[in-house]
């Protein structure tokens, strides 16, 4: 059997989970987090020339998987990813994902890579984008409640972009809160393990919740949440879950990414349909208002969309470029003739 | 840094170009086809069970990117596909592709593949799967108008499957007909290049039409069709494009896979939108009647749906745990603990 070798058309750059943990040692993941957001910022100004097409959700008892496309006109990109809860038991991970970017003038693909680990911090990386619009000014002290594997993501993203220089962790598995401590030390951020949701939110004025897989869980009741703080809820997430009691839905300003999403998927589930919510894109380009008092509880209702993921891949593509750092895939049949596809088969055998 | 080796979870089984013109070649062309037709016709047969998602389609000037998803409720499917008429001219494929396998139970890809060249076997594969459920008795001539890409593989495919033994093509590019001669050459099939449509019609009994790139284009006119034959009808396939004069599907019964996506893309969207039609599954599990009379004209309105690619899937699927002609991929990020991913990361730096 000849060995053709495959044409620069037919090799698409692919960066595996080993190239993405280089990429990520190679960029630091500070800077990362902070050049994400700088992507996600820049697309969330331009939010209205997006498609902005649903998740396209295949539903089963254990789970859900879900296509995230968009594309800004000259550039399509969509991830792939599952949800299912009871895959720890097994060992396996509750998500996995991995996205796709390509040409919109010729169909093309440009870049594969893993999402996984790329997923964890561009959510990060949103939250801080937001928490820097919304939290009170000098905002120093996170609490974050939920210490799974989002939560050392969560807490250098608001280290990086917002200033936050202390974490307050608790999660009911204190196991969880000793891994995250463990992974944040060394970070040049004070690490605080709490006893209750009620001691780590002590001082801190942003409050991050990042639990799942229960029903209608309450993470946060009423009495627990003072005036003036922001609160950043990524955990829940889907119809039936969510992690905040309803009362603080109604003393707070809740902000979204995508109305339409977030009202199935999110906290905002527990509303009325019509309850107001403010579209994060449009405080950035100012055209709606955000914090406007200190005493003003400000929520990010974070469910994630698709655009976020067009600006990591985006992103991604852009280093990529520079540090070398993927492997050309053989995806894509390209014979000398386009209309041969048989022919180079043929050649091949 | 060290190489952490990924885990058996974290990789996913990938076929290149290059092995998949391995496996064809170790199958052999003709018995790959008629694998895939079984696959196909065993999905068809449990038809009713299939998620039918409408493509998730993104249209651009230059032409189309789509996702196409199905679940039989075990395992979940999807293609990527491109779809840009004036790619030729730079080079590059109209049509480019690739798909995934993933379980239902835990969403985690089983399978990615290289779909360009499995595309145009499955095309060729469904189209002798219901050829050979309406041809007329005995039908053993073909004619091939429009000799591009998938020209040499409808021609492998009806003789591997409806007992097809001579091709008779025609192309308004006599290139395009000397290249697909050329291919088909020691294939065991009379091959007959004809000056005009009309002389490649004469004594076949099965029309098949693959044109693309015009709109509505008229590739067989009324008085050019007898009686008793079976039309495939492959080309067009998008709002705008199509191939027959509407008085030829006016004299035919015609037969689809998935009317509310062929209503759109397929040869009926020159027809009222209640025009009856008859969907192949039903004529494959006995709901339906398929040819009645000798004299008959049946129409295959063929746009191609997710679960062909889903069968196809499959096939490669079984054939590559056999003959190992994959690659692993490491696409899932796969920490020792689920909640672990910063530590993998930390430990990979």
């Amino acid at each position: 059997m000849t060995n053709l070798k495959p044409s620069d058309k037919a090799l698409v750059p692919f960066v595996s989970v080993d190239k993405m943990m280089k990429l990520i040692h190679h960029i630091g993941v500070e800077d990362m987090l902070r050049g994400l957001a700088e992507y996600i910022e820049a697309d969330f100004k331009r939010w209205e020339l997006f498609d902005k097409t649903p998740r396209v959700a295949s539903h089963s008892e254990k789970g859900v998987i879900e296509l995230m496309p968009t594309s800004d006109g000259d550039v399509y990109g969509f991830k792939y990813v599952n949800g299912h809860p009871d895959n720890t038991k097994d060992g396996f991970q509750t998500v996995t994902a991995f996205g796709l970017l390509a040409n919109v003038d010729n169909g093309y693909p440009v870049l594969l890579t893993e999402m996984t680990i790329l997923t964890a911090l561009r959510t990060a990386a949103t939250s801080a984008v937001v928490a820097r619009l919304l939290a009170p000014k000098g905002a120093h002290v996170m609490a974050m409640i939920g210490n799974g594997a989002q939560s050392e993501f969560q807490s250098l993203a608001m280290k990086a972009i917002c200033g936050v220089d202390e974490v307050r962790l608790y999660d009911i598995d204190r196991a969880a809160t000793a891994k995250c401590a463990g992974n944040l030390a060394g970070h040049g951020i004070k690490v605080v393990e709490c006893d209750t949701a009620e001691d780590a939110i002590l001082g801190a004025q942003i409050i991050t919740t990042c639990t799942a897989d229960k029903q209608y869980a309450t993470i946060l009741t009423d009495n627990m949440v003072g005036s003036g703080v922001h609160i950043n809820a990524i955990g829940g997430d889907c119809p039936g879950k969510t992690e905040l009691a309803p009362a603080i839905l109604h003393r707070s300003d809740i902000f979204v990414e995508f109305p339409e999403q977030t009202r199935i998927e999110g906290e905002i589930q527990q509303l009325e349909a019509d309850h107001e919510v403010t579209e994060i894109w449009q405080v950035l380009t100012g055209q709606a208002e955000g914090r406007r008092t200190a005493e003003q509880i400000t929520l990010f209702d974070s469910v994630g969309f698709a655009i976020e993921d067009f600006s990591a891949l985006r992103y991604v593509r852009d280093q990529i470029a520079e540090t070398g750092l993927f492997q050309p895939l053989d995806l894509l049949a390209d014979p000398d003739d386009p209309r041969d596809l048989f022919g180079m088969l043929q050649r091949a055998g």
